[in-house]
């Protein structure tokens, strides 16, 4: 394998199939980048065998030479060396030859001798068969990943909460996670080329990295699902993850949908408002901070640790109907909900002091936040 | 104790005493800010009981109140606590008030109250008689400290050697850290009022927060040095720190005045190289290169590794004077004096390749940066 290739592309490739590498695998082999040289260009790929990350670098793009192939051929080179090296390479073109496993790399005055792997050694990527196809814009992708992976259990004790739950129901695409104390909700239309029907649930930690991987424009990104796995096809990257096994639970029944109390407030006053009232909130009782109706327009949020102090907010809401209401809940939780949602105010709905209460933009039911009070009142 | 201050300069205040403040302290009171209000206006004080900074926020600047004391008096307040409270507040003018202890922070409709701990309880800072005063451009000071302090030893077998020591001769002050493994020196002329001399040792520690806390601008900072501490006198601040008891070793035979091989290479195309080339030596022994000198302009730097690979840089150097010269060297120490140094060009001078060579900007002798070789070849 010998070619030349723009130092900038390649720098980029290693970064992206670099968020699929873990030092801590089992599989000594998945340490390293794969490399392959064809006459289209050159494909990098990293794997940790639950995501794998495939990066093309294609000969020319928009009439520019990126990748001048002078033998196809293909190599396997430890991406911690490798990634470290690319980036402090001295000049903008990048030349790699690979003669038995011994990979040179050479960038002006600069020469690098690395000992590589046979390429036959690594892993192949799960063939997938692409009927299934759906697409998203990438930027409504991301929104739908940022509004509800946090929410996904951090414990292995129910390792299929660690997953977001994603299903298809008449053209729209239901997202939805939780930790069993509180629920994320998003609803999105798509664009889907078949009647098809899924009901997947995709680990939490292989969207982060799929967010982090996706930059932030409108180009769609095709999604094909087949039993065991996932896809995301971007411009020049493929996005493979495993699905978690099991059954997600049917979390319909918990969204309450009546409401005693209605309350309208702005998003950014009372964020910071429970953030300021959670600071003396955050040595005692896991963070729970106290929530009060006062009257038909104020809203009261406090804490008291007694070795440290209390504190009490005031928020004018723009309305609250319905019962009054003393309520207990994690700042934390509130906090994580507010950022996710979208809208200058939004409504939260309570149905007493005891059950869950669903926060959502005012005026739009595509984003659903759900939380479950805590008993101290 | 009650007044009503400006939150930009209280943020401010308490993020520069916050330098100062450790929640590793055996003195619990420490863990707190002392806050003192009297007709002049504030003064916030941190402690680690070896670093104590004092901030004082004036009644007014430039003609704008900044204070408005209503009832002069003092507390200790818990620093986590009142640092994380004091950046959230909703408005830019915060009240505080003091009644037994018990203190109020008011901020539009946020209202904290905090348990205070009796100032009396706070320990009182150096008194420093302030005969021997000299000053240093505060920008000149931080230079001093960067060039010097990153070589101060991390170990606490030598504890003297955790510090950076300082000497007045003839005017100069001259700062030296070391390691034992190599050397940092820096000279500067100071205007001092006394024909003081001194020769202490400064906690490398200290200097690092002096540092972090001082703008970069050429106002001066007054620097008042007693038998056991050093206080720097910035606006509105003070800065004391103790020293360091114990003898500085007498480096001045270290530094070779002699040399058998001098080079002149660009300090930033070296920096480079040397950084490439110590990628794969990281994993072997102690992250060495090996230097060499080819012919009349040429400079090779390589590290090998047999499980890894190799890498080899050529540099052309402005010139080589002397015999040959093969060396290796830690490229880490290489790396920290030359990101010390200041100006385009270096010179380096070596007496062979067991004894320890010498690094300068060129045509400036006021720093001067000494490495020990590794014996390799």
């Amino acid at each position: 394998m010998k070619f030349i290739i723009q130092k900038e592309q390649l720098v980029q490739s290693v970064q992206d199939v670099m968020k699929a590498i873990t030092s801590r695998t089992t599989i000594p082999i998945l340490t390293g980048i794969k490399i392959v040289a064809t006459e289209e260009g050159v494909t990098l790929t990293g794997s940790d065998s639950d995501i794998s990350i495939e990066s093309f670098i294609p000969k020319e793009e928009n009439e520019t030479v990126i990748v001048e192939i002078q033998r196809p051929g293909s190599i396997v080179l430890q991406a911690k060396f490798f990634s470290e090296i690319v980036k402090k390479l001295p000049t903008s073109q990048v030349e790699l030859e690979v003669d038995n496993l011994q990979t040179v790399i050479r960038s002006g005055k600069s020469e690098f001798n690395l000992n590589g792997l046979d390429s036959e050694e690594y892993p192949h990527l799960p063939q997938i068969s692409e009927e299934n196809i759906f697409k998203i814009p990438t930027d409504l992708l991301k929104n739908i990943i940022k509004q509800t992976v946090f929410a996904v259990s951090t414990s292995e004790t129910r390792p299929v909460l660690t997953g977001v739950n994603w299903k298809i129901e008449n053209d729209d695409l239901i997202c939805i996670a939780t930790d069993s104390h509180r629920l994320a909700l998003r609803k999105a239309k798509i664009d889907a080329n078949t009647e098809q029907t899924f009901n997947i649930v995709i680990p939490g930690k292989s969207l982060n990295e799929l967010n982090r991987i996706l930059d932030d424009h409108n180009e769609p990104v095709e999604i094909v699902v087949t039993e065991n796995q996932i896809l995301f096809k971007a411009k020049h990257i493929l996005f493979f993850s495993r699905l978690l096994e099991g059954n997600y639970p049917d979390t319909n029944r918990l969204i309450p949908t009546e409401s005693k109390t209605e309350i309208v407030v702005n998003a950014k006053e009372f964020l910071q408002a429970i953030d300021r009232a959670s600071l003396l909130a955050r040595e005692g009782r896991n963070n729970v901070v106290k929530f009060s109706t006062i009257g038909q327009d104020v809203i009261e949020i406090s804490s008291f640790t007694p070795e440290i102090g209390k504190v009490v907010e005031e928020l004018v809401s723009e309305s609250i109907h319905g019962e009054e209401l003393k309520i207990s809940f994690s700042a934390k939780y509130m906090m994580d909900a507010l950022k996710a949602l979208e809208g200058t105010e939004v409504k939260i709905n309570f149905t007493g002091a005891m059950r869950p209460f669903v926060i959502n933009p005012l005026n739009d039911d595509s984003i659903l936040q759900l939380i479950l009070p805590v008993r101290t009142y």
